[in-house]
């Protein structure tokens, strides 16, 4: 089924246009009589019908509201060490394609991005919208929202996201040989699980001791050295994978 | 432990320079007695020590020759609907990194790009060249190839690769919305896993049927619509995954 976030309120017919009708059309290939789930930005989602389809303009007939889905019953938030532009860029897209509940970009020792205030706020600005796009070309029902960037010690210590109650920490770490994702992945009975993943240079040990006392697991992701961005999607897919998401 | 490619046989004392310096001693942060593991052109491997590391050389002796690591037991390869130029490159890549033992680029009707001979070859070389760029860095011990670009019907026919005996076909099939990914993961004994992935079109009905009638088992993987380049990677992930390379 094709999925949709529509960026106003559903009604009985609402009408795409510009980049969302060529991407419905063109893309996604809707054709008249089709059904499409659609998502709005008031939180409803419903079936819908295509009516018309041109290459600028498509019609949605609504057929029933839905009930908002529960796509993922545990949440994947993904902690983030600053990546090069680009490949941060990359990483929040697939983070929203993949269900991620939310992205926290994080500042470490060894990373080689660095940003003032301003280019911060500016660079989370960004990020949101990538995000956004994601989330709407991927049929999200709820958008993906992208934390402003920390230092890891303060991540650490919010007690908002690092709940030990209901949350598994996922640390994805280079120096973690014995432990693989799946060990950790399998025991997981947490309602919401934080994936730790580093920069180009990996986390420093005492950044690791830092992680682990915060209830961190390390693990592998396996016998190859995986560039940041390819941990990151696959911590995420895989985690997904194991909590029955994919 | 560390891993490197190196494009020479192995000996008791080996100099590595260049790029693959700078990589082993900077993004690998290699330091003076630290050990790593060496896979040579010659099929060779062996845990070697490093004895000094600057910017531009770092020099490594031999502690022990090791097996061929058989690092994946099941051989997993990625059929690949051509993508537009940059997700191509980046899906080569990753495939190597996430340990893909050959990658197949395939023309399928909804493909954008399409090459002549000329061309086709000239890309095929262009990806191989990324894939061995990428089995370096990762640590590989074995190069990924990448086939030449085949029609999606002649690759079908090719019992070299689809001989059903011990072949089973993991079909990502966006039309796909009943057995997941995992379903069908869980259950393969064969020795070798192809997975089909689609271009940014998908797959024409006609080619869904010409798949399965190969042995391919259509899967969802979830109920986000995924891009093709990270539809291929996440497929990838989740089977090495469920194989237990990971």
């Amino acid at each position: 089924m094709r999925r949709l976030f529509y960026a106003g309120k559903l009604a009985e017919e609402i009408r795409i246009t510009g980049g969302d009708a060529h991407h419905l059309a063109r893309v996604m290939r809707a054709q008249i009589g089709d059904a499409v789930i659609v998502a709005g930005a008031d939180g409803r989602a419903a079936r819908m019908t295509v009516t018309a389809a041109a290459r600028d303009a498509v019609t949605l007939a609504l057929a029933e509201y839905i009930a908002q889905e529960e796509a993922y019953g545990i949440e994947v938030f993904l902690a983030q060490a600053l990546l090069k532009g680009e490949k941060m860029d990359f990483v929040v897209q697939k983070a929203a394609e993949l269900g991620a509940s939310g992205i926290y970009p994080v500042e470490t020792e060894h990373v080689v991005v660095r940003y003032d205030m301003k280019k911060a706020a500016a660079k989370t600005a960004r990020w949101q919208k990538i995000a956004d796009e994601a989330a709407k070309q991927c049929g999200r029902s709820k958008l993906m929202p992208v934390a402003p960037i920390r230092a890891l010690a303060d991540l650490l210590v919010d007690a908002r996201i690092f709940d030990p109650a209901d949350t598994a920490i996922v640390f994805c770490y280079e120096q973690e040989h014995r432990q693989s994702v799946r060990t950790v992945l399998q025991t997981i009975k947490a309602r919401r699980v934080v994936i730790f993943v580093g920069a180009e240079g990996g986390f420093s040990s005492a950044e690791a001791d830092m992680i682990c006392a915060a209830g961190g697991q390390p693990v592998s992701l396996g016998r190859l050295i995986l560039r940041a961005e390819t941990a990151a999607l696959t911590a995420l897919a895989v985690t997904q994978y194991e909590l029955g998401n994919l």
